[in-house]
């Protein structure tokens, strides 16, 4: 069960998005396995997808029917990632596109693909062609909850968050989803999530708007330091609240609640992470600039002896302060480093903290949620990284996936 | 049990090298936990230390010594890295060197400190104080067997090398030692490792050497990704074989030799790595320069869930095709990029291989020693590292490190 997690949150439905869920059993038999996002006409789309240069035949062909028209459906399937598929890949992923258009009536340009998975199976087209009628008969305003567990795969939870915010008087919504738990470390995007708002915002501004929740959130996370083949995190404004997001306050407050939405789902992906019993935030401190304190702060996130002490509730400082010095960042001033795990310092003048005891450490460590603080002394760059530990079960469900 | 061990070599003695060990009982009653070493006088002494940030005092003390004396004595405790340890981890090191040279009548600088284990305990120095008359004492000829597990921490077998090369018509020993099984990725060196030559070679020369020996075998392994703060690779000519390294072919031949025994410990560090099942060669051919395929090949060899997948014997090649497009090399030609496993062709074409089946791989994946073989096709670079599987035993044995 993911650290911390005390049920689904209520979900609140978008006006002019609708969700349709399936069972393809593309993995597992009677599997709700397939979902089909609906778009009003009119609503924009802004995405962000994976750096990982093998990216996945959806990625492809996602970015593609994105330059060429303005989405109306969303097309995803868990249980295969159709990446590392080559050619026959491009073309699973377009049949299927075509397919849905042929359902729904509109252009298969209009309909962007999202896979997740295992890495390097064909994509069993006909099983998802043959379900999407069914997704298409059941769409409906507020399936948000059905849609969060169809995207999930090692996930032990459903993921999602939603916002109401009042602009200019009137009520605007957020609401979204994400699926993730192993191949995890962003770059650019998440594993997949789906945020869908019915305020009414331009595509650039929209496009922004992501980015900046994505790097704040998405790109904030690590579970294992793989970035996966098909991340992807979608934002789409249907506009029918009829609130238009444009004066510069409404902008500030709708930006900083699409922030939260993302933050709250980047971080229940890490909650959930693969064998995950412990939720750890990073912080790193006082450094010269925002790109030292993230290499500070992923090596220490990235650790395996790291996090193989916070599964033990072992207070051992020592692998923390071995990660930082091997950060690559030149010239650290040793003696002026502190470390804190929790409101404790462990780490003090080149050492451990002379007023330190194991049992303090000790203490902390018992705790499910911990947060390492590690100050450089010598800037005011910034940056925090949640990450979690790694267990028997981590590797369990790694060994044991694909039987 | 360490992958593909068969026993300790033969460990030809080298002449004036002297090895003592005895038991200081530093973190387990009875354990033979201290080694010290006895050079020649007028041996010459090379020597390469990790370059983590927060390196451990006797890894600060032992660089301050070879700058100022050449070394006569190595003190070397397991059980106690020494490390993170502040002003008085320096005082504890400088003391343990004092002591030695007074039991042994030279002077504090001719000795070099080592220390390995725990980071952030102080350092028991009256224990090791108190039994350094007894490993004096014990010097003798050949005690290379017993130094090497001296010097063990979480290693199950003693690492070590030995070879007989002649030169001139005449024969020169090379013998050496290591220990290492978690937090390693060495950068400069290794853990731990000895070696000694009773070839007469001049110490800058003997510098170049060493340093091109680490560089082709303890900077190409990983278990974890962990640098440690106590790395340190020695080498010691005594010279006492009479023959001079000098001319060209000579030099050629031991340069050889000496890095020949380095590649042997740095493998018998990773076959002996933490919960390792499986000894892992990542080639990465094909590169524009050394960079970028040492970039791709460390990836692969630190990606969690590539490791778990050797681990499970599953021939789970999406993995590695994900880690290699999250590497961070620009401009990949992910068609011209051929992925082999063992003699088995799995990626070609952007995606598996067309004539690629389950059960090829899968027979590769039942041996215990398996190479990947990356093709980037796009330059004349190679680079080779090597690295092991990760176990359920790599968490038990770093979740219960400290109990």
């Amino acid at each position: 069960m993911a650290v911390g997690f005390t049920g689904m949150p209520e979900m609140l439905p978008v006006a002019g998005f609708r969700i349709g869920v399936a069972s393809a059993g593309i993995k597992k038999p009677g599997r709700r396995d397939l979902v089909v996002m609906e778009l009003a006409p009119g609503a924009e789309c802004a995405a962000v997808f994976t750096r990982n240069a093998f990216c996945a035949a959806p990625v492809v062909l996602a970015r593609e029917h994105l330059g060429k028209a303005q989405p109306r459906y969303l097309l995803i399937n868990t249980g295969n990632a159709n990446a590392g598929t080559g050619e026959r890949g491009m073309r699973d992923a377009q049949a299927c596109c075509e397919a849905l258009a042929g359902v729904v009536g509109c252009a298969p340009a209009e309909v962007l693909p999202f896979s997740t998975g295992v890495i390097g199976e064909p994509l069993p087209v006909d099983k998802i062609v043959a379900s999407l009628p069914a997704a298409v008969t059941a769409l409906m305003d507020n399936a948000w909850e059905a849609a969060a567990h169809g995207i999930m795969t090692t996930d032990t939870v459903p993921k999602a968050a939603s916002r109401r915010l009042t602009i200019d008087g009137k009520a605007v919504t957020i609401t979204g989803i994400a699926k993730g738990a192993g191949m995890i470390r962003p770059d650019m995007a998440t594993m997949l999530c789906f945020v869908a708002t019915d305020a009414e915002v331009g595509r650039e501004w929209l496009q922004t708007c992501l980015e900046a929740a994505v790097n704040r959130s998405f790109n904030r996370i690590t579970v294992d330091g793989d970035t996966s083949t098909n991340d992807a995190c979608v934002l789409v404004a249907t506009g029918a609240s009829g609130v238009p997001i444009e004066r510069s306050e409404a902008l500030t407050a709708f930006s900083e609640a699409v922030a939260q939405v993302c933050e709250h789902l980047a971080q229940a992906i890490v909650r959930d992470g693969e064998g995950a019993t412990k939720f750890i935030t990073v912080d790193v401190d006082g450094g010269c600039d925002s790109d030292e304190c993230l290499k500070v702060a992923y090596t220490v996130a990235h650790s395996p002896l790291v996090k193989t002490a916070f599964f033990a509730s072992d207070p051992n400082w020592g692998r923390i302060l071995a990660a930082v010095g091997r950060a690559g960042v030149a010239d650290l001033d040793l003696q002026a480093i502190t470390i804190h795990l929790g409101d404790v310092c462990i780490v003090r003048g080149g050492g451990r903290a002379e007023d330190y005891e194991e049992a303090m450490g000790a203490a902390v460590m018992k705790e499910e949620e911990i947060t390492i603080r590690i100050d450089l002394k010598r800037g005011t760059a910034r940056e925090r990284v949640w990450t979690c530990d790694f267990s028997y079960d981590y590797v369990r469900i790694n060994a044991e996936y694909r039987t």
